[in-house]
Parts: structure tokens; C-alpha cells; sequence
């Protein structure tokens, strides 16, 4: 196991990486203010792993109230969340019990939002079980869920008290899911690490293949970035936003054809690619770099082009972005392979030009 | 106009108390990162002063858009509060927009967690037309909606950018709520100064005749109380819970009956007498001390009586006290007058001995 830590202003927690952890409660306990846990899961993992979870908890005196939510993206809404908070005051969870996500992107940002309101804040831990959840979104407090009109719209900064990412859970996650979080850990490369973008190129097989050592190494590098870019800007103010490559196409993407029908890496992968091609389109990446972002993305199982949507659609979705200030949306391109840059506003005609070269 | 400074460890605003404040728009302005406002009102303040509101800032080049809530406590829930993200995404929100509470307590928690969320954090004004929202719930950045097993279950701390309280507005409270003000204002006379208790003792005839100076004095003298609290304890770790003084009954009461069934005032004034009969049960008051708590509060308009309800409903609602800690409430009772105290754990004999004789 290997531990990092994240160290913000106000807290600062661990991110436990390796194999076997789900019942290595130790780990757990120290960030229990009281013996008390609820365990949000969902009808998909619950199966797996509560059972295994709950015993290792309840036979360190820890109790342990569970809620099981339907599994997918376009549930990530009011009325499941609603299910949360019915199940804590049924329970009588209190002001300091332990709100534990055990699932992936979708309960861990359910969970850590219910974590942030309920009576104004209970402490929660993340057990990332996609990798998408492990290599990104359990790491740095975003919580939220969707507006029809716009993805994570609705959500707070709320920092978990532990990160605990066991390796073994992969084992159960189906090819597609595996796939969805490449892209994230791809879009590190991208973002911010030649050498790690290389090192993808040359381990896309491997990880496809969930080498253990391989998935452990993307994982660990994934993690290291993004707490080192929080660690700067907790609530993204600056660079934190670069964090989002790909995501404002790719926002658009998951809204307009309804939450779920791609999955959110999905969603990222096809957003990055037109990131990438408009970055060309600016000068900024050469033919040959955009291709070798297409051929690492299709590598990792991934879709290169965008869904079909009317130009009108796309530039509706986007001005809902967190990132739009002044009416411009600020988009995250690539300055070159391993370095993106923020680009308030790109002509119409050149968003049309992309998006119909890439959908 | 005076100007009180509510000083925090990540923040600090004013709350400005006089009277024209209203169209004062530059109070406003320099809390606005850009020149676009939301206001939220609801369907009884909106007729009065949204439009006054608008033309204002208008005026002054912001660009404003409204959204109007029904009217009342009960529709202090998730679907109202998204009648305020629905309507924040219409008009092209961002996430430097400023949302503009104008209304009392139920559109300020409302209008306080709604900028929380949106896109996870947008800036918020109050400007608070009710006695009550001026004297309490507009300070200190309680935000919160209710859950129907609880009052104000799920919510946020987020402290607004400024605090405008304009008395002219108070002209058209109705008697019952300026009543329902009264009784967080003899709140903080009970729980921590006697002198203030003895000057609404004398003054509570001139208050309910609306006396502009008395009024004013009441304001003031609770803003400042509230404020020192609040920036000695933000969070509620420790002196705040005072503030909660005939809460822990009050929202029983609330939760009980109903939301919007007594208003809050009524049922904190309710609360107050049962704290006040609580605590000469454990010897800290005399008989005499309770009285000039009734006769107090009976002198507000207030009810001094709580509604009947089985002993069993109260303390399975009062059981879902944010206060609870390892399955212990924990009650704001008075040591004397003038002096609150926290009490983990009460009797059920004598919580249902005082609950019988004053209900």
C-alpha cells in the first residue's frame, strides 16, 4: 500500500492506494468521530461488497446503517439524494456519524454532497470502486449532483476525511467501466505529463489487460496530480480548472443526450479529442499531436467523435459551464501534449468547424 | 444607518440597520463580483418591494432577473429550492452572480443554501423584511432546508456577503409576524443579557407599536449578540448551540404540527417556556423566573403554551436534534436569566412532567 497525503488549508487526509483494503478497517477507524456509520452503496456494488464492509466495521463496534441506491448517472439527481436523507434520520444518523461512499463517481459525489448538507455537514469517507472514482473524482472534495439543464450544477467543496482505493474491487468492474476511466487518467497525461502520457501509450495494452502493477502505477500518478493541483486551489480559482479538459464538450455531451447514455469517460474522451483539435485550430497542437491523441483514446477503448447534435444545442449546453465568466466559457485546451492552458471563448465557426469534423 | 461588522476566520461582512436602506443600492453594490443579481422573493414581499429592488439596481447597470417562491415554511423544501436552480440555469447564472435574498427567514435559508450549491458556491446578499430574518436568521449563515422529519435538516453553513436591514420594510409586517420577531429578540435577552431582558420587559408595548427607536435598539442589540456568537463560533462547535435556546422544543413543535402550522417565532416562544420550566426542574430557576419568561413572552403576543402532542412524538422528533451526540439531546436551558447553559440528557419523567403542564 502506498499512502499520499492532500494538504489544504483547513484539512488534510490521506489517499490509501493498494490491494486489499476494504476490510483493513484500520484505515477506517481513525476517521470516525463517533462509532457510528452510514454506508451509501448502490444495487450494483452493494451486492459485492457491502456484506464485507459492514462485517469488518460492525466487528470493530462500529454501527453501521446502509442505503442502496440505483445504480447509474441519471440517477444522480434530488430524488436519490432525497434517499440518503431519508435513510439517515430513519436511521437517527447524527450530526457526526460517518456518511462511507461505497461505489463509484456517481455515489461518491451523491455521498459527498448528502455528507456536506446533512444537518450541515457530517463527516464522509470515499471507497472508490471504478477506477474512474479512484484515479479522479473521489480525490478533492467536488460534490454534486445534475440539473437536467447542466451536469454537476448543483454541489459544494466538501473534502472527505479518507481516500481508500483498494485495487482489488477492479476486479469485478466490467471492460466498459474500465475504458471510461482511462480517459481520466489519459487526461492527466494530457493535462499536465509528457512522460506519463507516454509511459500511457506504451502500458494502454497492459492496463486494458488490468495488469495489477500498471493500473496500480495510473491510478498513483493520477492521484499524485490532482492533489497536487488541489492542494494549490481547493475551490478553483486558478488552476484547478484545468482539471476539466475535456469536460465542457464533454458536460454537454452527458446533458444533451440525457445523463447516462454515455458514460462519463466516454463523455471526457470524445470532449478531449475536440480540445485537442481545437488547440490545433488555434496553433497551439500540430496534426500529428491531435492524431496521437485519437490513436491513445481509441487505444483505451474509448470514442474518438462526438455524438451528433445541432451546433445550437452544443453552444446552449456549454454556456450553462461552471467555467463561463462574463458570458464567455472558458475552455481548457492544449497548449502541446502534457500542457493545457485556459482559452476564454473560441469563434463560433471554429466550434462548428471541430464539431463537425469530430462528431 | 449603523453598521455592525460580522468578523470571521475566512471572511468578514457588514449588516447595515437603519432606514431608505432599500433603494441605498450602493450598500449593494460592492458586494457584487459582477453586475449580474438574482433576486429571490416570495409572493407576498415581491408585490412590495421587488420591483423598488430592480429599478435600483437597474439603474446602476446590473442586470437582474427574480424568481418568486410561494409564500411560507412549508415550502422550505427541495422543491421549492428548485424552483431557484431552475430559474438561476434559465437565466444564465454564473457562478459570480449574486443571489439576493428579500424576504424573511424562509426565503433567506432558502436563497443561503441555494447559492452554496449552485455550481458549488455562488455570492448571496440578505436583505431581510421580516422582524425575525433581521434580528436572526438573516446573520450568521445558517442556510438550510427542512426535511419532513426535521426543521432545517439539510443545509450549509455559507455566510452571505452583506446584511442590509432596512426597518421601513417592517411597515408592512403583519402583527403576528412582528410577534413571531419578537421572540428570537427575547431570546437573546434570556440567553445572554439580563439588561436587554429588562429593557424589552419595559419596552415590549412601545415594540409592539412598532416604536421606530425601540425597534431599531431591538435590532441592533440582537445583531450585535448574534454577531459576537457567530464569530467566536462559526460552526457550532461550542457557544453557538446557545443560540438554539427553545429550538430543540420549538422545531419538535414545527416538525410536529406540521411546517408553517405556528410560525417559527411561535413555536421558539413556546420552547423558551418549556426551557425556562426545564430548568427550574433541575433547580436553576425559581418559580418566579419562570413567570417573567411567561409574562414576557404573553406580553409579545407570543404563546406560552406548546400544542398537545403524545410524549412519545416529541421525543422521537426531538431525537433528530442536530444538538444529539451519542444518542443524547442535548437541550439550551438557563442557568438564570440571562445566562443559558448547555444539559446533555433530560428525564423522560421530567420532559414529560414539563411538557404536560405547559402544554
Amino acid at each position: 500500500m502506498i499512502t499520499l497525503d492532500l494538504i489544504l488549508p483547513d484539512t488534510r487526509y490521506p489517499i490509501h492506494i493498494g490491494h486489499g483494503l476494504l476490510e483493513q478497517v484500520d484505515l477506517l477507524l481513525p476517521h470516525l468521530p463517533i462509532p457510528k456509520a452510514a454506508i451509501v452503496s448502490n444495487e450494483t456494488v452493494a451486492p459485492l461488497y457491502l456484506h464485507r464492509l459492514q462485517q469488518a466495521l460492525g466487528a470493530r463496534g462500529v454501527a453501521c446503517t446502509s442505503v442502496i441506491l440505483p445504480d447509474g448517472e441519471r440517477y444522480k439527481d434530488w430524488q436519490t439524494l432525497n434517499l440518503i436523507f431519508d435513510s439517515l434520520l430513519a436511521g437517527n444518523a447524527e450530526r457526526r456519524t460517518t456518511l462511507i461512499a461505497l461505489g463509484g463517481g456517481v455515489i461518491g459525489d451523491m455521498t459527498g454532497f448528502a455528507a456536506a448538507c446533512y444537518q450541515r455537514g457530517a463527516p464522509f469517507v470515499q471507497i472508490p470502486t471504478t477506477l474512474l472514482a479512484q484515479v479522479d473524482s473521489s480525490v478533492g472534495g467536488k460534490t454534486a449532483i445534475n440539473h437536467p439543464q447542466g451536469k454537476n450544477m448543483i454541489g459544494a467543496f466538501y473534502q472527505p476525511r479518507a481516500v481508500i482505493a483498494d485495487m482489488d474491487l477492479l476486479e469485478t468492474l466490467p471492460d466498459r467501466e474500465l475504458s471510461a476511466g482511462l480517459a481520466e487518467v489519459i487526461k492527466y497525461g494530457l493535462l499536465g505529463d509528457a512522460d506519463f502520457l507516454a509511459w500511457l501509450e506504451q502500458n494502454m495494452a497492459a492496463l486494458r489487460q488490468r495488469d495489477s502493477a500498471a493500473l496500480q502505477y495510473a491510478v498513483r500518478r493520477s492521484c499524485e496530480m490532482k492533489a497536487a493541483i488541489v492542494a494549490e486551489d481547493e475551490k478553483e480559482n486558478g488552476v484547478r480548472a484545468l482539471l476539466n479538459l475535456g469536460h465542457t464538450f464533454g458536460h454537454a455531451i452527458e446533458a444533451g443526450l440525457g445523463f447516462g447514455a454515455w458514460l462519463h469517460g466516454e463523455a471526457v474522451a470524445a470532449g478531449m479529442v475536440l480540445a485537442a483539435a481545437a488547440s490545433a485550430e488555434l496553433g497551439w497542437l500540430g496534426a500529428a499531436d491531435v492524431e496521437r491523441v485519437r490513436r491513445l483514446i481509441a487505444a483505451a477503448g474509448l470514442p474518438v467523435k462526438a455524438p451528433a447534435m445541432p451546433a445550437e444545442q452544443w453552444l446552449k449546453l456549454m454556456s450553462h459551464d461552471k467555467k463561463v465568466e462574463a458570458g464567455t466559457v472558458r475552455f481548457v485546451l492544449l497548449r502541446s501534449l502534457g500542457q493545457a492552458a485556459i482559452q476564454a471563448g473560441l469563434d463560433t465557426s471554429l466550434l462548428e468547424r471541430i464539431l463537425l469534423e469530430n462528431s
